[in-house]
């Protein structure tokens, strides 16, 4: 009887070439088999986008034991689609997104590429995990969420998700000694972007615009938050379900008893 | 005492021209002002992807009582933070997202650029709401859909919506006798897309593929769900919420007693 390795799928925002993804890889090549299938350069803020009307290309990259990496010209959801249909040679055990340059907690999780990998996966009923570091710099070091990584990847292998939730796994900076105060699982915290825009004239005469943007945390004080966690050096970790239902809002809308028969 | 007319944000994913928003907008003018700001082009499946590396532009195509249209090279939710920040005189009463061609029920509320554009303004503690009719077509008939988008615009304005809670409202197709069943309260069918990828061979020796798919409906006998509502005739609306957190999950998480420090 062959026994089958396990089979991880890894993807990300950030492009293949990205040192948050290339540790990961690393960190975690000894699971099983690893499949790397990653933008061929950064699409931060893709969210769950996916490419209707562009042709899309694969590269691989590089091939060693164990492990291949392949570059496509899409989205970070692509990346999985085209994994999942083109690349992999049976259902991966596990779906990860990361590790990314930069927080994806409370509504960024709505815009994070990171979590597009993620919840496709969750969405192919694949237990699925995003981890990101609260550190854009290119050269961030990951080398402190090695452990944790480990141990979730482990336990996510042997035991699994719920149908229809994934985990989405923010890390703070970890200070001088390195350490993070410990773990929370928490809830999304409600948070704003403002002063999301800036405009800039070309030097042809037109006025354009680049997206930037501060965030504020709407809810400074909730302890349950993955804001507060981040904030307080804890790692925070949000299961997130692929459900948007409101049910809480159910009745209100009912009882505006809209009944249209035309 | 100068009294203000209500503002209506509206924006699509299928782009300014598209007869999907000409038509909302023509239904609900008379509710009060209204800005347009819309991509300059399809912008299918883009989910709340948001530009972080590209200059944004904003040309302006049409100016009359009371009704502003603009586009923007952008992604739908591009379109929402851009006319926040750069077009509306006031913070908007609604933000509407439509009217669109094809469904957004389901996982689709994931991917869809018109819940991104409604999610936006939903994130932004706006009032919103998603209407989409399942029917792909350029030249489809949104005509059944005007009395209750007027009345579930009056209602929305009047009202309000629960601080992160928006309306994912979807049509199915009339027969021939132009009625809808009724109207139900929904949540999201779980669904699953396949045959994602189509392979194809360009003229110059390489590999490339298209994003198709098909959808199939997890759980087609479910009476409460979107999917079922819209197969049976019926149109549906699913209170939708930012908050993605998956509470039910959160005592097994916290089970597995993570606890590093460093």
């Amino acid at each position: 009887m062959e026994i089958k390795r396990p089979l991880l799928l890894i993807s990300n925002d950030d492009g293949y070439q990205s040192k948050g993804i290339r540790q990961l890889v690393e960190m975690v090549s000894d699971f099983g088999d690893i499949i790397v299938c990653a933008p061929d350069d950064a699409r931060s803020g893709f969210s769950c986008a996916f490419s209707a009307a562009t042709p899309l290309r694969l590269h691989l990259r590089e091939r060693r034991d164990g492990v291949e990496v392949w570059s496509c010209n899409g989205t970070p959801t692509d990346c999985v689609k085209m994994a999942l249909s083109e690349l992999c040679p049976r259902k991966p055990d596990m779906v990860i997104g990361g590790i990314n340059h930069g927080d994806n907690a409370s509504v960024n999780a709505h815009y994070s590429g990171t979590m597009g990998v993620t919840l496709e996966g969750c969405m192919k009923y694949i237990p699925s995990v995003a981890f990101s570091l609260c550190d854009h710099r290119d050269d961030a070091d990951f080398e402190p969420l090695r452990p944790l990584i480990r141990e979730m990847t482990a336990k996510v292998l042997a035991e699994g998700l719920p149908k229809g939730v994934c985990l989405n796994v923010n890390f703070p900076i970890v200070g001088e000694n390195r350490e993070f105060r410990g773990v929370r699982v928490c809830r999304m915290a409600q948070g704003t972007w403002g002063s999301e825009v800036t405009k800039c004239h070309h030097p042809r005469g037109y006025d354009y615009w680049w997206m930037v943007g501060r965030y504020t945390n709407d809810e400074p004080e909730a302890e349950d938050t993955d804001n507060w966690a981040l904030t307080h050096g804890y790692i925070a970790i949000t299961p997130t379900q692929i459900d948007l239902t409101a049910y809480s809002a159910m009745d209100l809308i009912r009882s505006w008893n809209l009944n249209h028969k035309s």
